[in-house]
């Protein structure tokens, strides 16, 4: 391991320990510990000779190089979901300010979003989507919480990425297990999946279980179990598709009343949107509601060859989660690198990373950027 | 309709009203409006020239006749559950009292029980348990409630029946869809059905459903879901059998989490106790706790024979759900008459019954007297 991946964990793990909540990591939006990571990082960034800011979003911004040149942008999330791992976000933060310690030839800033996770208000990617000019997430709770941080809402149009901006790097760790039962360190992402998300009704009727025969009885939960069983056959059978049930509530939920109803969640992915449609259209065998219908977002195809070239043992994939690069990519030319996440453990303590997976990382991210020299400067 | 089944339905619906909730039935052990229904049968036992008496387990006791002289009891139970019905139980009391009305020459003592639903101490059949001389459920919180009601529970033991008891008659209402799906407003009951209640856990791998491939997923609801249709698929190749799974609980039950954990529960049923415990030993698959096991209780031959020449239009059946005849049987020679609950509602306020079964009812009774009375008069 090398000293510097060591220092990125180390740097990681001392970001972890910000938390809201004693003995867990929980970070989110504009909170307090928010301050003693942008001070720590901010600190780090003066020592490389950075010029630092904290926009109007609550991003953390450092600038290496010329503010005139064009400017790569490596950047991830600083906010955490509750009881968090010390790697989701951060990562991606801390990787790009140890890739400027080789002091590279070309401008780049490093980001820190304010919020990826959505935990505080609900709504999610809201650092990001300032940075690309979209503040329609704005109420005037959100302006509160800015204005309490110290930030002003009215300056939130200068977040937005100058007109230098030629790219979008974001390191992530995985979050599943695709690369860890492939054995390689790295996955580059070629699109994050569109998602649908409904909730479906069964109905039935509710009756007594001992009294009721079987020939006289329609029951919810054995037609949604029959539905649920099916989900998982179809998705099975096409490669790329992802569908899950994961939350079921039964009426009345008694041991002894036969279900009168059953209400389900199914949430579908792929990075095919026609693909998805087409699974939501099969699978929407009952009354439902929409509630998320998110289209899939491709990575930028040169950028992404360029940061294949440097680092070309890694698995070309798809992001089933969504990132922070979902809401760059349409506006700015964006490569995104994926940290094998063993166990494909995250969203706990006990997410991590392995330090030769870091190495593996920042010998990509230097090769990238000589490559990004080669053409910008 | 005959003036008396009138009388027998209205009777119900003002005992209906007498509730621990303004609106609603609720009436639980020994509970005030339970004096206002003892007062009110009470006044109609006297009427008829029963001696009445509440014995030490709070059930209401009318004696019909000469207390040395062979005796037959017709009973069941005056609680309810929480917003239930206005027959369930009650409109077996109000049955007999109204067949005491033709002055039946065999002595009778007709008994309101003070406790089937176990509503109030968790703990059901109090009343006829102490009935049969099990007063194992005594607890110093039941011999509170006991006293604050003006009983001693140092008497408990003169509840038991006395020798001179030659039968047991219960009127209950089917409480499901058999006798109305088969157009008969009578059932007679030979056997109440063994149970057993199971609940069953379903371990998988909580992940991501974005990130994680169909192909790497251990989900614990598909698992569940197959074993579910799996359940109703075997109850309805097989006769007499119902099984139910009618509670489920996942693991941690969101939209875009594959479910790690289900906790299910099982209800199986039949009259005979081999099918029963056959059928659960082909259902248990997988890690289970033992809830509740209850063999079947078979009525008494001779008196179910004669109910059957009483009403010869009856259709024999299992009960599904216990009722005190299934406390008393083992004790005393029993028989049960069901009368068809319209829609198969029950433990509802919409439960109710037809005033002309009613009527086949009050006849087969009377018709079943006559032949005790040529039997011990």
């Amino acid at each position: 391991m090398s000293a510097l991946a060591d220092r990125v964990i180390q740097c990681c793990r001392e970001i972890a320990r910000m938390s809201e909540e004693p003995g867990r990591t929980t970070r989110t939006f504009l909170s307090p510990p928010m301050r003693e990571v942008h001070k720590l990082l901010a600190a780090w960034m003066r020592n490389l000779g950075m010029r630092v800011r904290v926009d109007a979003a609550g991003n953390l911004r450092g600038l290496h190089g010329n503010s005139t040149a064009p400017r790569l942008i490596i950047g991830s999330h600083l906010d955490t979901v509750p009881e968090a791992g010390a790697f989701d976000g951060v990562l991606g933060v801390v990787l790009g300010l140890a890739l400027i310690e080789a002091n590279p030839t070309i401008s780049i800033e490093v980001i820190g979003f304010s919020e990826e996770e959505g935990v505080r208000f609900v709504k999610p990617f809201l650092g990001s989507r300032a940075f690309v000019g979209d503040t329609e997430w704005r109420t005037s709770e959100i302006d509160s919480a800015l204005r309490d941080f110290g930030l002003d809402p009215a300056e939130l149009p200068e977040v937005r990425f100058v007109k230098e901006t030629v790219g979008y790097l974001e390191f992530h760790i995985e979050q599943g297990p695709v690369l860890e039962n492939l054995n390689l360190p790295l996955g580059i992402v070629e699109a994050i999946a569109g998602q649908s998300r409904f909730v479906l009704y069964f109905e039935g009727r509710a009756n007594h279980a001992g009294t009721t025969p079987m020939s006289l009885r329609t029951d919810a939960l054995v037609a949604a179990s029959r539905w649920i069983c099916e989900v998982d056959r179809y998705a099975r059978a096409r490669p790329g598709l992802v569908a899950t049930v994961g939350s079921v509530q039964v009426s009345p939920n008694a041991t002894n009343v036969i279900p009168g109803r059953v209400r389900a969640s199914l949430d579908v992915r792929h990075a095919d949107d026609n693909a998805r449609r087409g699974a939501v259209r099969d699978l929407l065998v009952t009354d439902h509601e929409l509630v998320l219908d998110q289209n899939a977002v491709k990575m930028d195809r040169a950028l992404t060859a360029e940061l294949a070239a440097a680092a070309p043992n890694a698995r070309r994939m798809t992001s089933g989660a969504g990132h922070d690069a979902m809401i760059v990519a349409p506006h700015i030319p964006s490569a995104m690198l994926f940290l094998r996440s063993p166990g494909g453990i995250s969203h706990h303590p006990d997410e991590f990373v392995l330090s030769e997976d870091v190495d593996a990382a920042l010998e990509a991210g230097a090769a990238f950027l000589k490559r990004m020299e080669s053409k910008y400067v």
